[in-house]
């Protein structure tokens, strides 16, 4: 137990000090190493399958189920595909040192902001082992050191890469502890881990509602969380059919297992009967289980009694639940009390309606006829993401390099002092 | 103690609901409050001062010290200071529904970001009756509810204020609720609000270090702290002699006990010579103790030895410590070793040194060739502020209207859906 704590404290004060290696390199050493990293995953590709395939056999062995296995599993082209994130990271705009609104005062200072890295990230997450390549790849671009904590399933993959993730930043000529992946498997290292607020600036989970609530409750280092999505699509009245049969549709069935899908659909009494019938047509064509209010069950006779539960459940699943309101308000407050503040749409004609709604709904995306699919980094144009968050203060929705860094007040003076 | 729990998680709820109306509610409707809270104070003057006497002669059969009373007193010039700053409040732009950076995506959709409210802030404050006002303004005008909690001390004078709040949102038509004051004096009740994360959004601690580590300890609610200054200024090899003198004399004396005064002074052995036997006789003038390194104390032959505490001290008082440094190296290594991450200032005419130190220096505010004292929310033109943010996520630095928002993403789109 002595000997973890060690093991932990010793990995936050390399890290600490590699933070400041990092923040200071320049945007060409950082993405010299992004590609030695990706060149390194294409040359150890044989290496990496065949600790992956170590992982396959013990997690078999440990009984493991499929989905679980094939979120662990790599191939060539899962591998390729790290190596491509890499680059595609290397091209993205390097967002330390941006300097924005700096005005002279009165006094004759000039004040701005200049945009630096948060320090050491500790990332823990669970099976996938390309977020080992990924959050590395976002956290090394953005100036920061990290310490990474993977699944135990997926050790000897994690391993792999941590490996040519080392030898790229050596090539590159940045010291190695910039990114170090926790070796030990022993669960308290995910307990020292949240608790070292002298080394560890902030910690993103990455994984299932379980992992993420118990990280949040430990921490004593501020979490940029992703809780989970419970999101919602309102038809307004005033709605066209056709798009908000199209965006509902959209919203649920594109993919089901994605914390931007909808998960509850809210429809205006005016409207219901317009939209309802086709849609609850096309929910069944793909095998989508209805679970609908006393008012929707009596447009769509085949549905499931919804129950209060239904109203707060993330189905990852082709499942929704229907609500029949009566007006706007009354959506707005079933989400304000039901919502996870992920993501919520409305689909409407209505102008003030639709200002009303993007300014009064409080999630971290708020739509305007169009699907909750796109709450995503990539369609918003982050170029990537680690993650999606649900907080409220700092990174709010997709977190991309920005969200990894902050900003400090700079003051430009020429020997003024304060009168 | 059940009593007490209910107690607050009435307010909890009462707080989360009134938070609500006041994000919606527009510029003008929350100036009217402001400007009718500014009126009442003014009329209801006599009635606070009398508050405040009970409270001042408590406190001195308490035993209060001198400083303490003085920061609970009030008289008619305070509390038109109170009236005056209610009315700056009102006349600063409102960050609310701020729009930026909105652009279309290849998609066809358009993605962009609005200011927000964070929604239910904790204060939790010392002694100083302002706070109750200034708080309370500041929270309003950023469109967030807050739950006020003064020193016991104070009671008298906060309870008395809070009723001329009151008075101004009822007569612009806004809930009570929108300003809560703790009434109970339990210590426990501050306990209890750092853990209401269901209806707390954010605690702002105002007061010592004693205070604010508690806080940050005890609370599952994000907190935005400020922990103590331990400011530096550097004197570079390069600095031109007379600003250098300048500015480290104002850095240091021109107010004691500020959290942005200059703690430690570092100089360049090449430049200590020059610049030290006349600024130590400022010092001795002004009285303020010098506490030195060896190198420093031959040249500053009156000065008392610096012992290993001395570089972690927030003096707020007459006393600086210095220490000669081989170069800019050793003065960042310093910095970053013993800093509090507040402020820091190099006073250089060298460019390339200038841009490193900025660049490199991990404080909340770095400056050029300028006082540390300028680290002011006033003087960084944001208008008020309700503290300055030691905390690297979301606020750091001064903290004005907009540390008190949030941003969240918006999409506008026509029908669109994810392919």
């Amino acid at each position: 137990m002595n000997n973890l704590i060690d093991y932990m404290q010793d990995i936050g004060k390399r890290a600490k000090k590699a933070a400041r290696v990092i923040a200071n390199a320049d945007t060409g050493k950082k993405n010299a190493a992004l590609l030695a990293i990706a060149q390194e995953i294409e040359t150890q590709q044989i290496a990496i399958l065949k600790a992956n395939e170590l992982d396959m056999v013990a997690g078999a062995e440990n009984g493991l189920d499929d989905a679980l296995l094939d979120r662990l599993a790599l191939n060539e082209e899962r591998v390729q595909g790290m190596s491509e994130g890499l680059r595609q990271i290397a091209a993205l705009t390097d967002p330390v040192g941006e300097v924005s609104q700096l005005n002279a005062r009165p006094s004759g200072i000039k004040v701005g902001q200049m945009r630096v890295p948060l320090g050491v990230i500790g990332i823990i997450y669970e099976s996938r082992p390309n977020v080992t390549a990924d959050a590395a790849a976002l956290c090394l671009k953005s100036g920061n050191a990290c310490i990474l904590r993977g699944g135990s399933e997926a050790k000897n993959s994690n391993q792999a890469i941590a490996a040519c993730i080392n030898k790229g930043l050596d090539v590159a000529g940045l010291p190695g502890d910039v990114v170090q992946v926790i070796e030990t498997t022993d669960r308290q290292a995910v307990g020292e881990l949240v608790r070292m607020e002298g080394s560890v600036d902030v910690i993103i989970p990455r994984g299932g509602k379980g992992l993420i609530e118990r990280i949040s409750q430990e921490s004593r280092v501020p979490v940029i969380k992703h809780l989970h999505g419970v999101c919602h699509v309102y038809i307004d009245s005033k709605a066209d059919k056709d798009m908000a049969i199209s965006i509902a549709d959209n919203a649920k069935t594109q993919r089901y297992g994605t914390c931007n899908t909808m998960e509850t659909l809210l429809v205006s009494e005016d409207i219901a009967s317009t939209v309802l019938p086709e849609l609850a047509a096309i929910y069944g064509k793909k095998g989508v289980e209805i679970r609908a209010c006393k008012k929707a069950k009596a447009i769509i006779p085949g549905a499931v009694d919804a129950t209060d539960a239904d109203w707060d459940e993330e189905y990852l699943a082709a499942i929704i639940s229907i609500r029949v309101v009566d007006d706007m308000e009354m959506a707005m407050d079933h989400i304000h009390l039901h919502s996870s503040g992920h993501t919520e749409s409305i689909v409407t004609s209505d102008y003030s309606t639709a200002m009303r709604f993007l300014r009064e709904v409080d999630s971290s995306s708020v739509m305007v006829n169009a699907s909750t699919r796109f709450a995503d980094g990539f369609e918003y144009g982050l170029g990537a993401e680690i993650g999606i968050s649900t907080n409220k203060l700092h990174a709010r929705g997709p977190v991309g390099l920005t969200g990894l860094t902050t900003q400090k007040y700079i003051v430009l003076g020429d020997g003024h002092i304060r009168q």
